[in-house]
């Protein structure tokens, strides 16, 4: 039997799953395993908070792929089964279920192992050997199993961070009927997504029964017979301290890769933490590809390495070591766009790109176009506020973040212009869809490049 | 005085009024004058259909900037004010107002004079000086106020003509409880904007009480005292005869450019029937433009001539015209889009590019996907269906078409490519936004690519 061509995947997560399928599709005949240490298939991650508000009514109806769908793609997927080592010498992968060993030889490899939570130091956080009772991360179905009995109406729950898993989970217990409060350390909401005056503009939105404390570490918790009653936090700035009862506590303050596997078997491990691979999703080890949010991958905008940490990442790299794994031939654009949205409030918020924070060594100018998803004259018209940033120098668009109606979709159009390397010139002459009931005669997409564009001209003069 | 700087506007239409308006923008202190001949100021055309149903609950509600707007933006708005005569030589355009006659000299001049109804020969419909009663063109305001009162539950109204306007007529009457019947001329609906495969999509959405027929001939009409009452139609194909009763006849069978001023002006009048002007919006003849429907321009896709038919375009147009037309500086792209959308029967279409239909010299290949919103597991995903053409030899995308969930902000991202000149491989590994709640980790914009781009591999074997 010829060993050479086969496949193992370490994890099945978005990046995994999504190799296995694709290797399958690019391959119908090699054997393919996926080692994945949970007892879950293929689910998704990015869907967990709203298995807490009951939008999906079961945690179990968000696995995308079930052990049945692997089965019938004649794809091995080895659950409850923990990868110990990577033997490159000899290609095996060395796994354990239920203390037996399991061995699997592979031609390719892809390691998608993926993140874990990284958990601020808070005093008393931890108890035996977990959470203290009523304080948990978001990251598996087992989480949210979990954190359920503990949703009740009228009780109070805080979230720690307010990045977009923070508050989508902030909302979707909002939704039960808790009191939220949200604790962020920087000075703002959505820091690593939007500009500060986006920021803003969302935080606005949020309603008022909400408190969000920005600026603010969790210094420590209290528990009752192990249960969560308290929490305490502290202003960075003036050094404030208050305490703040609660019943759960949300712990959303980001990930670390998960890269241990990888840095033993010699992957190369990159300056955010990551596995680095290139658009091939290849390691610097032969045979072995990484994929998702175990690695680190290089921004379109900046060119500089940025931790992949989302799911749509994930599952094109997926895409990607699948296929040349296989033996096919996939290369994935030269960088991320980290095209991302959300939604959370009934507000839809979205961008693409570079944020003024993160390119403060370019020359940029920015505009912001507050307007109507219809013309004036239309009743039902929508928000919508669209920042673009591009570079003052060459016009180009380095990045936009959108707050409103349609604002994934409209950010879509500037991730296909940064992708396309256009500058503000250009896009601002885009002709877009219009009609009354529909869209403008102008789209924001548009009035907020005319707008950089008059900047730009005036700073030339 | 010096008058050498004086702009004249004949027209205040979408095309005109926004020349107008970014005349002023450019030049604070130019003399502005813009003859209009109706006695109202520019008003959107597009919103017509919608002020049928009362969605706009008064047609004079459509009107977008008025005359106090104008007074106030420093321009001379000559309402109830017909053209007769540029006087090329002498850069002075007649008028007449209420048999006074009316001239204005001109340093640049920029022609908006829109577009007539192009009428089909139909028997009868004429008696004494116009349409006889009941039958309506959807051009102006007062064609609204006038078709209102026959807008009466359970009587029955024929539309001729099904492209836009011709549907949005026909849903904003169906919406008042009009028994409906739509008669169109081609084998199909909408094919001037969709291929046949996205017509038929759209058609079988049309609901079961509204009477479509296509490949028919509207041959004549019947009244009685006056009033329509009846309307022969006959297949082309098999010659079958056929009489509706009717209590309303919209004809919705497109217009043609109204260039008679600029001909006898001078001005060359391309194979389309409407003035060719450049992408500062010039004529042939030195310190006139012209801008909007009585205007052809060259197509993006086909670099072929075409009508400019769509309110958007006259809008950019007339910004080109009024800053060229003041001095200023500015250069549409090298050719339309035709990016347009449309809502009827709660449906949201959208398309731009060429249709295969207009790329037959070129070889084509193209595909089809039916999509989703949203990710499987989430609910409330609402059906999305999206076309993508391209050229075989280049990758080249020519042309992409719309039906469902968010079409035209989808569509608008392909305008984007198309603009770019993005080949398929590139936009089908496009980073779209993703949210369970928002969109779909693969957004059916890149998946239509897949599609294609298998297909162009497939091919090229």
């Amino acid at each position: 039997m010829n060993q050479d061509r086969d496949i193992v995947i370490i994890g099945c997560g978005a990046g995994g799953g999504t190799s296995a399928q694709f290797a399958r599709k690019t391959d119908r005949k090699s054997t393919i395993t996926v080692f994945e240490k949970s007892r879950y298939s293929q689910y998704s991650k990015c869907g967990l908070p709203y298995a807490i508000s009951g939008i999906i009514q079961d945690p179990m109806d968000l696995i995308e792929f079930s052990e049945n769908w692997f089965k019938k793609a004649n794809i091995d997927l080895l659950l409850n089964t923990t990868v110990e080592k990577i033997d490159v010498e000899n290609q095996i992968v060395i796994g354990k279920k239920d203390n037996v060993t399991v061995k699997k030889s592979y031609g390719t490899l892809v390691i998608a192992t993926g993140a874990q939570p990284s958990i601020p130091p808070i005093q008393n956080l931890f108890r035996n050997d977990g959470l203290v009772d009523g304080v948990f991360v978001v990251r598996t179905i087992d989480d949210v199993k979990n954190i359920l009995p503990f949703v009740q109406k009228n009780k109070s729950a805080t979230i720690i961070g307010a990045g977009f898993i923070g508050l989508e989970m902030a909302d979707n217990l909002y939704k039960k009927g808790m009191k939220i409060t949200v604790v962020e350390a920087l000075p703002r909401i959505l820091s690593k997504t939007f500009d500060e005056d986006m920021s803003k503009v969302i935080h606005e939105e949020i309603p008022d029964d909400v408190t969000v404390f920005t600026n603010c570490l969790a210094t420590g918790i209290e528990d009752v017979n192990g249960k969560i009653s308290k929490i305490h936090i502290k202003n960075n700035e003036n050094g404030d301290a208050k305490t703040i009862n609660t019943d759960l506590l949300i712990i959303a303050t980001g990930v670390k890769p998960e890269v241990a596997l990888a840095r033993e078997a010699g992957c190369k491990i990159g300056e955010t933490g990551g596995i680095i691979v290139n658009a091939r999703c290849e390691t610097n080890i032969e045979n072995i590809y990484a994929v998702g949010d175990c690695t680190e991958y290089i921004d379109f905008v900046t060119k500089k390495p940025v931790p992949v940490g989302l799911g749509s990442i994930a599952v094109r790299q997926g895409i990607a070591a699948g296929v040349n794994a296989a033996g096919g031939e996939y290369e994935l654009p030269r960088g991320v766009l980290q095209t991302s949205t959300s939604e959370f409030f009934n507000m839809e918020v979205a961008a693409v790109g570079a944020i003024t924070d993160y390119i403060k060594n370019t020359s940029t100018l920015s505009g912001r176009f507050n307007g109507s998803s219809l013309p004036a004259y239309f009743p039902g018209g929508k928000p919508v506020i669209v920042k673009v940033i591009v570079d003052e120098k060459t016009s180009q668009i380095l990045g936009a973040q959108a707050v409103g109606d349609k604002a994934a979709q409209r950010i879509n159009t500037f991730a296909c212009a940064i992708l396309a390397e256009l500058d503000v010139e250009t896009l601002r002459k885009l002709e877009t869809a219009y009609a009354p009931s529909v869209a403008p005669t102008l789209d924001a997409v548009t009035l907020v490049c005319d707008i950089v564009s008059k900047k730009l001209k005036h700073k030339n003069r």
